[in-house]
């Protein structure tokens, strides 16, 4: 009578990249591996772009390595990873070959589930990436990112994930990165996949910003779902996502149950409840914030844009820039506000505003309009295209970005051979392929081994000590003796 | 078509109870206080014991000045209390006259809505202060205590509801005050209330310590709930209530609606996002717990246990002690764990596993054993009710506790005439028969004006930076320039 509901634990890839700016070093993941192992889990995430580009560029860490610790750890897991289609871990297109090899080589060091999406839902930009996985028979995943516009409807919705298992895809997931997800269009979604294409298998991902995010699951679950992404609560909330037990929890006495085991939860709670402190100063405030259903701007894009101004000196222009993002959003064909999309948007929106619209266009945001980043739902401003033309001396393009790459495999062999430190394999190819500013530095510091940006027990101690002695100081006189040259002096400190 | 569901804000009283152990000051309330008025709840939580307790003991506030302060801050909006029954605001019964008193200076005073509860969910011991209410023409609303046992179905749970309308309770509220609540129970007794009663007004009254009750409010909403708690977001979770705002975004779509206006919440919630910081020190670090599910230990009392098993050089029974609370709880009657009945069975289960069960018994644990703070839903053991009037020396009782007590207002009276600072008014009379011990103090120091016991920004600023300095100065050697009577010498810190 009761229905299994998978859960995918974040807690490895997700949850760190939204809590504390992937900082997480492997060393502080290890000790937990067993128990996650042994949860019971449908698939356990842990590998992503920002993750591999984290490990690079501040942990001297190597995320392949890491990849492989995972698969030695967790024998019995499905690893899962989160890929930007033809954009793989990069901020660009890569022409097939690469992307084939990037999957070939993440299968071969452990990865079980690909999580493929594309910023614009631009099926082809999924497609490659699908393909590739299937070729190596593990578990192609087609996404759908979730945005709110006048012309995201749950039609379109559904329509995409037919699309999406046209092309293979062995199941469908609904991605929600800015936890604008309501209970019932989170029903509406899942039920009409479902009952479009019959007993498709549904992952649904939910940030828990907006606090509303673990009613949407439950809905979702009613509606048919079959996986559920969370977070271990010690790792929850605020930016990141809803609470890996309170969903165990929330199910009981429903028809639908988890058959996760409670205490493996616990013991993972218990270990990464020690490890979240030390890296408190990535943290934000943020415990809940709903503004983003207002303003259709999710808090990155926001701050990203608020700096913009600053340092031209014009911070207090926010308003108007918050006011300008929908109309660029509109010209642009109502592209959803995720990494690079969110990026580009915003920064044309702070260039209208400042220097009058359309006057100057960055050089990514002519791309996304004369159709270099593939195709949005919303057709886009005919008028903007024009501008782009002109400005960028580009013509617009109507065929799938990728297919005006090169093959380049053999180039980027040639530019990995090039670096110090670079061990000649395919993986350090890829890597240098993905980050190549960072890459080098990298190969060439690697042998140093890696190291942990989060602070010691100590360092904690200390901090927590001065700021109770300040707190005390601040209250009154406090006399110190102080020793010099073999002379006490008393001396007395109170604030000024 | 829609359903307009009421709202009840907590953010005055249970959420800075339940955040910030009730510090908050009335000056850090009052600049809210018309937005709340205006933004469309069905009534505002603003008073209850802790805050009275609060104010005498911790903020020399007058806590019938700040509720006629709320009263012509607030001039539309339902005024709300939360009062232990027999017991009012204190922690013993009182008798009939003083209960009667309490009520008809409260409602003077401006309080509309009277949420009544007893801990043991004994009607007799609710009874006369909604006959009170009820004189007094305000709304007297009967409480279901929620808590999860053997003996407690939802069938229990529909039959007190009905005791409480026959009461005369003008609506039910159902109190989740340790966040147990899961939705489907939520909905089952709602349901069932609403099916047994016809269409009598629910409250649902939740907290969110374990991540699971926003679903809990979603499902007692679709059985028919008419009015649910939140607080403002910038003063939810963790062991206080679900966001206000999340609520609101969660039914949009549905076919239930708040109504409350955003614009209003936003500033509410701004206004807010400033003062938690102020209490920081009162917070705990609990996010998100959902240990209770499976200890049914409430978080507060398994931390008193802990530090009275420290106390007694006993910390390391603590699992012992866990094992007892459902032994101590079944030989009870299962009593909800709350105030009071939390502290009375976590208290014996320590003193059984330090000296042998029922060896030596708290006073109040024979009280609750000989029938003295009322009855519960289970029988209590025969053969430890046998010990207590051993013990205590008394009988027990099956009549109404507070039957048993003398008339005690004129002796409340004299009580209060003897202290200096007494003003004469029977709300005086009131304060020190609530809290005896805390009162006389209160009264002589009241002229001082109330004190906020909240950190100051600059304080906040400069314990900050103290950290922010430590963090620096433990990693290496620094050098000062120290100068002396003229003379400047060189000298190097670093860490020892």
């Amino acid at each position: 009578m009761t229905r299994k509901i998978g859960v995918t634990e974040l807690v490895l890839r997700d949850a760190h990249q939204s809590l504390m700016a992937t900082r997480m070093a492997m060393e502080d993941m290890v000790d937990a591996c067993a128990d996650i192992d042994a949860a019971g889990f449908w698939s356990v995430e842990c590998w992503g772009g920002a993750t591999f580009d984290s490990c690079i560029r501040f942990l001297n860490e190597d995320p392949w390595e890491r990849l492989r610790t995972f698969r030695e750890l967790m024998p019995n897991s499905r690893l899962q990873m989160l890929l930007r289609g033809q954009n793989l871990l990069g901020y660009r297109h890569y022409e097939d070959t690469v992307v084939e090899k990037f999957v070939e080589k993440s299968a071969e060091n452990g990865m079980d589930v690909f999580r493929v999406f594309d910023a614009l839902n631009d099926p082809r930009n999924m497609e490659r990436a699908m393909q590739a996985v299937k070729a190596t028979g593990k578990h192609a995943q087609g996404t759908i990112c979730y945005t709110i516009s006048p012309l995201h409807t749950t039609e379109g919705y559904v329509k995409l994930a037919g699309q999406l298992l046209d092309m293979g895809a062995e199941s469908i997931a609904l991605k929600d990165m800015a936890a604008l997800l309501k209970p019932q269009p989170a029903y509406d979604i899942v039920k009409g996949i479902k009952d479009t294409y019959g007993d498709v298998q549904i992952n649904v991902h939910c940030h828990s910003t907006t606090g509303v995010t673990l009613v949407s699951l439950m809905r979702a679950i009613e509606a048919g779902a079959d996986v559920v992404d969370t977070a271990i609560s010690s790792m929850s909330l605020g930016p990141g996502h809803n609470p890996t037990e309170s969903l165990v929890e929330m199910l009981e006495g429903t028809e639908y149950t988890t058959g996760l085991d409670m205490d493996r939860l616990l013991k993972i709670r218990d270990h990464f409840a020690t490890v979240r402190p030390k890296y408190a100063e990535f943290e934000s405030a943020t415990l809940v914030d709903t503004d983003i259903f207002s303003s259709q701007i999710p808090g990155g894009m926001l701050s990203n844009m608020e700096s913009q101004l600053k340092a031209q000196g014009a911070g207090d222009r926010i308003r108007e820039v918050m006011e300008e993002v929908p109309v660029v959003k509109k010209d642009a064909g109502y592209p959803p506000l995720v990494t690079p999309s969110s990026q580009i948007v915003g920064t044309q929106a702070v260039f209208n505003v400042l220097m009058g619209r359309y006057k100057v266009m960055t050089g990514e945001f002519a791309d996304l309009m004369l159709g270099y980043y593939g195709e949005c739902m919303g057709e886009r401003n005919p008028e903007v295209i024009e501008i782009a033309k002109g400005q960028a001396k580009k013509d617009p393009i109507t065929e799938r970005p990728a297919d005006l790459l090169a093959p380049e495999w053999d180039h980027l062999v040639e530019e990995a051979t090039k670096l110090a430190g670079y061990n000649g394999t395919d993986e350090d190819v890829l890597t240098n392929a993905m980050f190549p500013g960072v890459a080098g530095k990298f190969l060439a510091s690697r042998a140093e081994g890696p190291k942990n940006v989060g602070k010691t027990a100590e360092q904690i101690e200390k901090e927590k000590a001065a700021a109770d002695g300040s707190s005390k100081a601040v209250r009154g006189p406090i006399k110190y003796n102080v020793t010099m040259a073999g002379r006490t002096h008393t001396v007395q400190v109170e604030p000024a």
